[in-house]
């Protein structure tokens, strides 16, 4: 029997942590003996865990002890971290340790290093400058970076909220179109203006539907009153925008009645060749020839945006990111110092902005198809919230609210 | 060859009925040779074609005209129907004709009947009394009663809308929820002053998710304001209609803060146990424990509601009318004289209304499941509306554009 | 301050319980004070909690209290059962205490008394002949029925399953359409197959689309192998079961052709029409007028079945239960011994049955709309799985598999 | 009172598009006089149309004839088209045509020019060496390109399918999750093996829940049978396609068991690695180091294939075209003499790939997803087939169905 003694602390039980290590121990076919448990007496306190892992086999523990790693378990006499150079470009080692997106620390040259740039699924490259780790994507990789390889030298905070912390994740435990939307739209709102007034910054990633449902000049407001302070979104949701802007219309269909225009189905071509009559957005804007909508507020507030291009897009726009591996890198550098990222309406962009945010950020996700909610929700994260509700009217109710707080 | 020589007149090219007859009769099996055909010179004339429907055997060319007859096609020497007599309760000859949701017309004793009480799944039994047929659910036929049998001597009319004669369906041609609501809102608001103005009947269909989502309120002011004159739905709406009356929550969730509620979740339960203390929902109105909320509305204005049962209620409540064919019949009685349904996320009632409703009714379906929109919009009838929508927001905007349109 | 001394013990840590009640405390406003917690050392052993609630008022205290008693939480000192008399039939005293689906114990004369009948939502009725309570719907209250109240001398033990025990439920710990099937087809079968051969019954609900997706054979086949020993449905399972074999069709759609057939939309009410000829399904199968299906097997088995009516039915069949309370009494009594209930594409059915069903027996839900497994996976059962595939290719894949276990 | 005399011929009636023209011109606010209609005797027969539209001012006149162009009507003194040169790169004239899918000429230099390289969203591009016009993206159009202004010299041909005809489209008029899976199954088989028999080309576009659900190996077979020539989709198919034959997981989950492996989560981190280790997933074939799945079979038997980037992607593997404008290029190429076009699970790549594709090209898509059925199947196609199911289940039952269709 192979034996190895690990070591926990902090919310391990009003977390659900500690019921996740050890059913995780048996479900993996070990078996554990507590050596001792000091559990906090009170709310604040926090709770330790001595406990001894079991396995047959020295493979199986080590690929048991790795998974505990994940929930912020490490062994009390940790080892230094093993690092080893990546031969090529690209290329870590084979047994690189790939990241999670919560908080983490390794144990290198007799200290606890906290890693830079948290995100899933990178490589913990050594940054001599630093001191410390950075989470590196596989295709930023250089021959020669000096890799974390193994899992034994680390710790990981998966998130943890509270009621009593006044999480805003307590709002909605589950997801479900079966609930008050009103309550919904208060919290947004109250958390929204919280933020503005004190400075924060607030991503918002939005799909075309925001402009089809008829909730752009919602939008357009939220960027206007400074509660909006990033944009994310693709190459459809400027040009439906625009082409709502030029003609009143949203894929052709009249934003006003409802009724599809005649010829509607070429307005979004039309506003597309509209732009690039100008060369592009911001001259569009600079010149005039854009004086309101989305990509307007946007322009004219000189906030940071990336429109991701897809192999879907119609034109695409001139300011389209048609490069994913650019598109992506300016999405991470866009969202680096938000503090909530709201997103209508959008699976593919709100997927992509939620693989690169650490586990910390709060997240909103709103879209009227459930299966986007759970996936956005399903992240490991505490402080996300999914809604199911019609983005159209959520917006529209949101901009209300908004005002009567200003009042 | 076999031959028939077969004849229809109406809207026949701009309703797509003409496509759906040749189409038809190549589907299955059968071939046309098209004798005359009179087009409409205007959008306002009618058009009319005769035609000769050929078919390698008998029965074959039968079921085709048959088929054919619910497009409105009959054959110009009609000929008098066959009635044969049940022979036992419950029970119509095999070839007994069963009815569709549109206008229908028998040739009989010399004369073209229209056919009374129109709904789908019916058998025409002739009342003498009347001198016509009556629409009778296959539990209802008596020993004795006269059915009409084949498919020989009827027209069926089936609805045809026109963009000119300003069809309140032409705002929906697709169901998506990817459209403006607020578009969606307007026009329902404008239909509802509309028939109150003149004094039309709107019967609304309501799931529980109504008083879920928060949007009680906006429903019992629709029926305080008269509105809506009819209601429709189960024991849960009525339910949790109290429940949020009692407590401020529905299925144990706070209405105002969206959290779920300590205890929350044996409320709907107290709830029924407190409307059982005074035997029924109308003496709790009438003492005085019931105060407001949507029942308390229905009963105090004493419009024609029913709460149909089903396998999942709780309770049920007093009022909930526990077998399915009295609930039927109810249901029935109170649409008789609606012109307009509303359905509010309602799978269930909804498509039991659906069931009995003549295809002339507008019916207006809002639920964020699209898969429930399409059921509804897709019974053949040209005035329905499907809109794919949160159910709370949307009643919320619906109050605020009609209070709007009042002042 | 109001404090209470309150005691928990069990699989507190790995089934989450603790976390659930130290997180319960907090929300619900309460403070605790952990005075002793004994940690089971092994994945067998148990722990026990001893904690100290505290709260400003005594009403939030007793409400916080009450819902610990949820989680399995009581008092040591507890206090003999408080029973107060219904005073009128169908109406509990205000402060009855409402049942979950959970084991259940009762301290009452001295002792903890076993709760009969075990189902949520039910009233605590004291049975002298039995020394126990039992389970009783509210519509079933008696005058002069003792009924408790209160919720401080009783426990409640929710489900709790373990990877080490080879629960059944490991299978799934989410919902979700993008997971291997055939691993899901595998644990079905194998329950199945080891159900069947200790002797233990299975019962299935099934919704029509079983039928209309063509997985009739397949569902008629389990039910002739023996491995489905109760059938709950409703109207129009039997309806189209019985259409399909006389006309190949199902919902007048050809269920080898996919095609939509001539005359076929009269397909379901001639078959009803042609069973109330014979005066019941039963009696058509008697006289050799239905010789193969679903049905068929089920009277030829002499299986309990039963068929709920609803609002939507068409006819209905002779055998179907038209009354709601009626029908909810027989399938209470058809599931009171199945140690597993497989559900299929049924919303309405599978939510009544789920809400009858004590939390320790296993359930499967498969359907295509991941929000009716999430609903019926979300019970607080930690035995069921919830399988989001298509009903038709699922059901043949499971006779296929099982046709391999037999040979 | 404005006048102009149009003309339309062909299957009219049968198509529908007779009743789209009326209603079309009565919707935008016109008026039209039938001045004669010959309708086809026969449905081999065609019919023809003449007409006169009328309407109060020019510009509505010129719109409404302009909309009347998409479905095939023309007037019969048709002008020469008016070609007008782009005056910079990427931006056409105002009044450029957009081009449908559907197949259209245009009338130039005496003579009808029919289209190359029919899509929709094109602008039209005079090709001397070609003696006709070339559907252009706007992004491709180049300064001095002579581009069609205008839509009054043109004919559209809507696509119209026959019953008697045989179209393949006829199986599914509705998309539907209630509908027999075998006879899909059987339908989308027989195609498959007729299109190998007469050596066409089929294109399969694939999301990466191919491989979730258990059926890479299934597609693999396809492939290598010859059934599949030309394969689309993104990094995660491939990517989850290599993380299974490495380790028997997609993402992370056990193929087999269906259960969540330890350390599952990195699978897909490691997959990539491993073949950024080969520098391309090519030469990790070459050099045995992947030696079956879907990626080994159609680098194996050489057929073209595009993994088309999005901002969801990790990695991304070496052979991914994280370049839109390039992604989109390629996938044009490829599928160009594809005759079928099957889409399973893929929303992104699927509407990525049918908005380049002629109306006449027959696709099929499977979704478990009703909404991404609907959205590919509305694209205005007669030979387009939506299958709500399970893709995984499919796939293994269409392997199947081939299968005894090859003995």
């Amino acid at each position: 029997m192979k034996t190895r003694t690990l070591f926990a602390e902090g919310h391990l039980i009003d977390s659900g942590i500690l019921s996740k290590i050890l059913n995780g121990i048996l479900q993996d076919g070990g078996d554990y003996r507590v050596i001792s448990f000091d559990v906090g007496k009170t709310p604040e306190a926090v709770s330790s865990i001595e406990l001894e892992l079991n396995c047959r086999d020295e493979g199986r523990l080590q690929a048991i002890a790795d998974k505990l790693t994940q929930l912020g378990v490490f062994e009390r006499e940790v080892q230094e971290a093993v690092l080893r150079p990546a031969m090529r470009d690209r290329h870590a080692p084979d047994d690189f340790y790939s990241t999670t997106n919560h908080p983490t620390e390794v144990y290198y040259r007799g200290a606890w290093r906290k890693v830079m740039k948290q995100r899933m699924d990178a490589v913990l490259v050594w940054r001599e400058q630093y001191h410390t780790f950075a989470c590196t994507k596989l295709r930023d990789l250089v021959h020669g970076d000096m890799v974390l390889c193994g899992g034994d030298s680390l710790r990981v905070f998966p998130a943890a909220s509270s009621p009593r912390r006044g999480d805003f994740s307590f709002m909605a435990n589950e997801v479900s179109s079966e609930r008050s939307d009103r309550a919904a739209v208060d919290r947004v709102a109250s958390e929204l203006a919280d933020i503005r007034r004190r400075g924060g910054k607030v991503a918002a990633v939005c799909g075309p539907a925001v402009i089809h449902t008829g909730a752009g000049d919602a939008l357009a407001w939220l960027i206007r009153e400074g509660y909006i302070k990033r944009l994310l979104g693709g190459n459809a949701l400027a040009v439906h925008d625009i082409e709502s802007q030029l003609y009143g219309t949203s894929l052709g269909v009249d934003l006003n009645t409802g009724e599809v225009i005649e010829h509607g189905h070429t307005h979004h071509m039309r506003a597309i060749n509209y732009i690039n009559g100008y060369g592009s957005i911001a001259e569009a804007v600079v010149q005039g020839g854009l004086t309101a909508g989305v990509m307007y507020e946007v322009i004219k507030a000189g906030i940071p945006y990336c429109l991701a291009g897809s192999i879907r897009d119609d034109g695409p726009l001139p300011e389209t990111v048609t490069d994913m591996i650019e598109a992506q890198d300016q999405y991470a550098k866009i969202i680096e110092d938000a503090e909530l990222i709201v997103m209508f309406s959008s699976m593919l962009h709100a997927i992509g902005t939620g693989n690169m945010t650490p586990s910390w950020v709060k997240m909103v996700c709103v879209d009227i198809n459930p299966a986007v909610v759970t996936k956005l929700s399903d992240r490991g994260s505490a402080h996300t919230v999914g809604i199911v509700s019609d983005t159209g009217l959520f917006l529209h109710e949101l901009v209300r609210r908004l005002t009567q707080l200003e009042e």
